[in-house]
């Protein structure tokens, strides 16, 4: 199995995907390919959420705004799992979400046939063979070398008070649903609490209060969620990624 | 073989499919994961169109805004096919194209993972369990209790006169045609009719009027379609979904 | 293997997908679903470029908006590859892109189901059962005759000169980079070109220059495209498909 995950919208994963199909029968899945277009820490946090439900795959994942530079091309046993892209942080926070430990291989991409399209031309074919190959073989593979020198990336970690907590938001989902950094068990016990200063209920669920009303929740990825019944927490609770959210019980 | 619909966009539906992909190894095709969000008509109305066309299979349908209330999650077999989904009508137009008679089962979803995200905690793992046991082992799984209290969802019918009728627009698609109630013999046997008053002309296809020219048509699901050739129906009608159409012959 | 391609959106090409599934196991694989509608040059375009990454199959192509009138319905062996889709020009460019010799076929449609929606009617049912028979059974077949009559769809061709070119905007992608018809060897061995008069950098890729600077590069297709890194090259270089470029040495 190879996930494919991209900001490309189409037909570029396509032609990723005719490249693969290529060289092997592996069975492919569409993660997302409307990322936010160079969003490295967007898909980042995805990615970490999603790949985790899936049994072992090579994970193919192309969020590249410095396709063509010299920043290296990857491949990252997490587990069974290995994950595949450019080195700019984007494979880090999934790779730490399926194993924990990694090992961290730099491709050797030759003369690849484009600078501007690695998806199709160095990541593609890398996938389809490490997917041959198998993750065992990783070792192997001559064109594969072992390094420690990567790129990081790390959420910002929220600071937790004995009443509460102030942290960020991480990203905003397309139901307008605000993803915080923060952990839900800050909501555990009350019924109200009050967000950047203004009192909103705690609820289960979105539709535990009428529609249209704002609520705090805890998210399917386990963090506090700001939304609303209905309609889109990033406009009523006025918040867009990298804000400031601060929880007062 | 297990499609998937919801109102999701991306990354969720992805999620989803790892948690089907960990249990069974079933072919899966997505429906749509664009439907309007929250609107459980529309959904309803593309599935009883769109699943007709497909072999026995299991139909994963998430157009959940109760999600984490009491509202009760469903397996629905018609005929060959089962469909699962939540308990707010969205399965049932579907299953009522799929099959003359219908068994309908309440999904005992024990204590979810998440309250927001039933999709993947609740009715993936169903259909991937219902997938490996098949149609006909339904009535032995002990997670499924038979009910025939569910929410009910009927699309409205028209008004058929002797000159015409009166109907409403049920769903306008991605070209803007604009999809109504009303049955597609309406116009047979005449080149023109008047729709809310303006005269337009029956055509066999968008293409048999110059570019930009509004038509009457049947529609590929049988309905009266108000469309403009090259251009957009909703807005040169001035129709959006619930708003009434009147055809005079 | 079967690809589909088409200006549908969804939840169309699900039922395609149904028709084919009834008919066959072919492996499905999505293309692009959201060409601009109707626009058959952009499809024709993004299809020379895309299928011939992939293994030979039968590739689905609907952007037909000459559907229910007298336009034939066609299919074009290609080498190994069969392309099913519209007389109007759009399967022409991808079948010249994967063989240098074709053979076109006209599909006898019969009297389709309807007369608005022959990708589910008269194209997904003919391409499950060209898979089925697969390419060399292609003359065998009695509902497919054998034509030399058919719409020609070539993309304009560039004036090349000593110092430069003149060429036009052939599509925009996702990122708003400018896909000229201008061949990348015009950009050879020189470190900035003007572009409509203005001074800009021939770099091998997007990142070489700051955000947000404008570059002109060998796009992935190998024609010049116009960009700007971590921004969109269509707004900054102010053009659309179909207006001029030329580049000065």
């Amino acid at each position: 199995m190879i996930t494919l995950a991209s900001d490309f919208g189409t037909p570029y994963p396509a032609a990723m995907k005719g490249v693969i199909l290529r060289r092997c029968d592996a069975r492919l899945v569409d993660i997302a390919h409307d990322f936010p277009r160079q969003d490295v820490r967007t898909a980042a946090f995805w990615l970490s959420h999603v790949l985790v439900e899936f049994p072992p795959a090579v994970h193919l994942v192309v969020v590249d705004p410095g396709v063509g530079t010299d920043r290296a091309a990857l491949a990252v046993r997490a587990g069974e799992h290995v994950l595949i892209g450019p080195d700019n942080g984007v494979l880090v926070p999934p790779a730490r979400a399926l194993a924990a430990s990694t090992e961290v291989y730099e491709i050797d991409a030759g003369d690849p046939r484009s600078s501007t399209f690695h998806g199709r031309d160095v990541f593609a074919p890398a996938a389809a063979e490490i997917h041959e190959t198998g993750v065992e073989g990783l070792s192997k593979l001559d064109w594969l070398t072992p390094t420690t020198a990567h790129t990081e990336l790390t959420f910002p970690e929220p600071d937790i008070t004995d009443d509460g907590g102030v942290g960020e938001v991480l990203v905003v989902d397309g139901f307008g649903n605000v993803v915080t950094n923060l952990p839900g068990d800050l909501l555990g016990g009350v019924d109200r609490i009050t967000v950047n200063c203004t009192e909103v209920p705690v609820v289960e669920s979105y539709a535990h209060v009428e529609s249209g009303g704002a609520v705090t929740t805890v998210g399917s990825h386990g963090n506090v969620e700001l939304a609303v019944n209905r309609g889109r927490g990033d406009e009523v609770f006025g918040l867009a990624v990298g804000d400031a959210v601060e929880l007062g019980r």
